[in-house]
């Protein structure tokens, strides 16, 4: 065994000759950034090793005087001795605070989704006053308890396990017939979750999750007042074993579904933890939680086999997966605290969209609404009260900061909104402080000012000349911020411009396609509303100009946050809204991008800017002048 | 460590010095006959020293020639070295074949009494012909399934567990999409148990099985067909700590009621491992087992807390337990099979009754139904359509042969009929054979024989003179049948008399005061079911010269067997059953007995031969010429 060592920090792992150093960061809990999952390809977990011996593959991804200065990918070597390392700062992923952005969002935003669902959350607690028994009066404890629950709730079916019918009597009898039940909704029953003694009804708190690809988000509920308490975000831990949904599902068959569950569950009981200690509430006051995710990272988190996801016809082995105990996962609240998901639409349309939906109301809507969420991939519906339709667009991670030379998590540090004026350029950095980087939001605002500044043109190739387009290891690049001083020197280079393009045009495919195919021309469109944790704010005029959307007035695009999130939270907080939820997934009809005959003339014809045919977007043409096609 | 041997059979067990040979023969598997559950009282628990120190405290209970014969009690005697011991006949409890006799009353009623029930068992197999996904149809594997199910039978509420739906995408896939799911009633809900490769839909089994404070007896069911495959029967394991329900209850509150339930299951478990062995059949194919007994059963089979049972006001921890699986309380099935108990009336009322009702359909009577089950107490319930009152009196276990010198459970080698003829004395004995003790229907029988021959008075006195009565250490006992050359001598003593009196005297008075609390007389029983495993079938007119049930004409008088396993098996084929059973559970009124202030005065009246009051037993004081009052 060896001793690894990673700085800053000095957290240690002992491991077995010849661990790759990414896995020795996984094990000394060192969040090192990875985009392959380990396969050497994407460069992005430099290490420099200070001190030991390891073993490393050549690799183009490093210059040469990078690895005269010790640096290595931690995926490509491995440990043959004891090795003290150095985690430079762009392979650090930082315990994101993405939330104090998402929880913004919210605040403006809660009480309106909350409207039509009163309060009356998954698992609740109930105090009783237990008549005490008589001979007159001799039922079971079990169904004396059941009879005041009744009396109190609508509870039809009502049932208890063996645990907790072994510990009612004593409960009952030591604390003078007074109680305090916990009560879960499952499946159209009610279970008794657990008894108390005395009154503890006050003491209930759920955590909503949103689980992405990229990032979990918790918020820590009050279930009994319906208030938001905390809120924490962190990196997914999968990611070590892939950035991309697909490697991951990979990963689950080659090493097994549990080693990704394990990582996530860790994830959310990190985030649980901290949220409870910094409230000052008991674990086991924790008694649910419910998550929203993709279809994939829903069967990560219970161990479901995702193989079949990622096969034609792309089928999950569960869309609505039953409450279970959140224990039987992994995750610590309450041992007997219920974990729920939002159930999902289909193999590459999650809960996280139906969350979404919910919450935004299109499902509610009378007039057709266009929804975007944007994440690792691009979900799209379209819809209103009478149908509803989606479509998952592989757009990449490219607005979550992945795939990005400077690219990062919307977390503090990140550059999320740029504005191009006469006196230069200025821009927004969450947290405040020194950038470190650009988050999705920053990166849209970024290129439609590029764009709209001439620095690049309508391929979005980056015009050679002035201070601001430099050379950068073999390419041209825009410097947004120049380095020096400890500060750090943000270019986007012209593979950076290319990838987003990418990820727009996947975008703009997809709701070009589900427009078209619902015989829909854009001026339809009531409302767009975009969907993601890549920013607090995003200026719908920049996401027009880069033809991220369809050019319709600014006031009809309206930008939401996380939904995912939102949508959790709303069902765990009402048992109608968790119907509601069934509901709109067995509603949404799937659309495969895939098997569209015409998808790829769609997404070629997308790749510029705004887009091949302006007269698809007058409005921007008008503004920007461009007026002629390429 | 001491090994103790115990001979015949050669079991041995490892125990620490200072156990009680008691304590070694339930470590070594050997069923040892006890009454008082080891307070050496009873005197029940006989063994030879044979070799080895044990020590062994005085004792009333063996005579000194035994003393020097090497005779101990095993519950007063502790192990302080290797020994070996002699299991005499008196104290071997062997393993019963009740059964075939239970088997043969059954046979003839099960028909009659299934007949309001369709044959829907609680759990079921279904083969299912699973429609392969296709992108315009690519529901998950779950819904896939429940849609299927949901096809062919109704089940508004699904329900799968992580195990099964981990499972399912690969049987799905390995198996042609061709499966058989196992599916079970679960409170209101329907849960898919397992899913297995093919057609397996033929393969289902199921467990009836009566927990009786003496007996325990099984029947194994075959759920396609609803027939009875196999029967067997053992005596409950628990009598070692006690032969009472009072005595267990407090051994379970001294030592935890983990140990009776261990001991329980373990019973359950060699009756189904018998059963599936002899009919060649899967274990895992064993998908329920449905238990009825009292209510002490049950908690102790469930694990649940027994202690507030025996405390006024008699309180059950649940009456109606939820179904569990198996393996969460010992039983060997299906890992995933589920266990089911009849839902019970009150503390002293258990389910056994419950079954008992709904196997005899006093529930749907137009005319008043007096039933008694005669088990280890006597329950007795009143009452039609209309109205139902229960009471449990504590007859005792004379009549399942406990307390009594000769005296054994309907098993093989006892007595169950006897008939006084001109020509002498006739007996039958349960599988032929020498005679082994007198079973609960002998024991009437002889005692009524013996009152009309004039060997006791209405006080039950034996009537000294003849060969037939003798002195038998130190007090009278009845030759039934004289021993020598190697058969038993089989002797009703003075004080059996006195113990079946008493036991008649209670359950009498208990139907007494049922029919004066509601208002009714004698005549107006339309009739009387007689329930119990104690003898194979039971002469009314018997019943009547005992002076156990009313005097009403014989032909209203019926004998049922073991309505408890009966009604058990009436609702492990039929959900409705079961849900029956609950509504008759929640019906019946408990009347307690203790506390009604004529119950003693009933009782002392009711101790004579057929009672005090010859006018209540018109026809027997007319048939024996009787006329006087004692």
């Amino acid at each position: 065994m060896h001793r690894v060592t990673f700085h800053p920090g000095g957290r240690e792992a002992e491991v077995p000759e010849g661990t790759t150093l990414l896995e020795a960061a996984a094990a000394a809990g060192v969040a090192l950034a990875s985009v392959c999952g380990g396969e050497g390809i994407c460069g992005r977990c430099r290490l420099i090793v200070r001190r030991g011996q390891v073993e490393t593959g050549p690799t183009l991804l490093l210059s040469p005087e990078e690895v005269k200065g010790g640096y290595v990918l931690a995926c490509q070597s491995r440990v043959r001795g004891d090795v003290v390392v150095e985690v430079p700062p762009e392979s650090r992923v930082e315990r994101a605070v993405t939330v104090d952005l998402d929880a913004q969002v919210f605040l403006a935003r809660e009480a309106e989704a909350r409207a039509p669902f009163a309060l009356a959350p998954l698992v609740r607690k109930l105090f009783l006053r237990v008549p005490r028994p008589t001979l007159e009066d001799n039922v079971g404890d079990q169904e004396r308890v059941f009879r005041e629950v009744r009396r109190r709730v609508e509870a039809p079916i009502l049932q208890a396990g063996l645990k907790v019918l072994r510990a009612l009597p004593r409960v009952l009898r030591e604390n003078d017939w007074r109680v305090t039940v916990t009560l879960a909704r499952r499946g159209g029953t009610m279970e008794l979750l657990q008894v108390e003694p005395g009154d503890r009804s006050g003491e209930a708190y759920g955590v909503a999750v949103d689980v992405g690809t990229s990032t979990v988000v918790a918020h820590l509920v009050d279930l009994v007042t319906g208030r938001t308490l905390d809120a924490e975000a962190k990196y997914n831990s999968q990611r070590a074993l892939g950035e991309e949904v697909t490697r991951r599902i990979i990963a689950a068959e080659r090493q097994g579904v549990e080693r990704l569950q394990a990582l996530v569950a860790q994830d959310i009981n990190d985030l649980v933890s901290l949220m409870v200690e910094r409230q000052g509430i008991r674990l086991a006051d924790v008694v649910a939680v419910l998550c929203a995710g993709n279809t994939a990272m829903i069967h990560f988190l219970l161990g479901l086999p995702p193989g079949a996801l990622r096969r034609h016809p792309y089928v999950a082995a569960a869309l609505a997966p039953p409450p279970v105990r959140a224990a039987e996962v992994g995750i610590k609240v309450n041992p007997r605290g219920l974990l729920y998901v939002m159930p999902g639409i289909g193999g590459w349309v999650g809960g996280d969209i139906t969350a979404g939906i919910l919450a935004s109301g299109i499902h509610r809507a009378e007039e057709p609404v266009l929804f975007v969420d944007i994440g690792t991939n691009g979900e799209i519906v379209l819809g209103c009260r009478d149908w509803l339709v989606a479509c998952s667009a592989s757009a990449g991670p490219a607005f979550e900061g992945a795939g990005v030379t400077c690219g990062m998590r919307a977390s503090r540090g990140a550059i999320a909104g740029v504005e191009f004026t006469p006196a230069g350029i200025r821009y927004e950095v969450v947290g405040g402080g020194p950038p470190q980087g650009l988050c999705g939001s920053g990166l849209i605002d970024a290129i439609a000012g590029m764009f709209q500044a001439g620095y690049i043109d309508r391929s979005g190739r980056l015009q050679p000349g002035g201070d601001r387009v430099v050379e950068r290891r073999g390419e041209l690049a825009f410097v947004l911020v120049p380095g020096g001083e400890g500060a750090r020197e943000i270019v986007i280079t012209q593979r950076d411009i290319e990838n987003v393009l990418r990820a727009k045009a996947a975008i703009y495919a997809g709701i070009s396609i589900l427009l078209r195919e619902m015989g829909l021309a854009v001026d339809d469109i009531a409302r767009i509303y975009i969907a993601g944790a890549f920013g607090s704010h995003l200026d719908p005029r920049n996401a027009a100009v880069l033809g991220l959307v369809p050019d319709v007035p600014p006031e009809r695009i309206r930008f939401l946050g996380n939904t995912s999130l939102a949508g959790a939270k709303l069902a765990l907080l009402s048992g109608a809204a968790l119907d509601e939820a069934q509901g709109i997934a067995e509603r949404v009809t799937y659309y495969d991008l895939i098997s569209c005959p015409y998808y790829y003339d769609e997404f070629m014809a997308a790749k510029f800017l705004p887009h091949t045919d302006l007269s698809r977007f007058p409005t921007v043409t008008k503004a920007l002048g461009l007026g002629e096609p390429v």
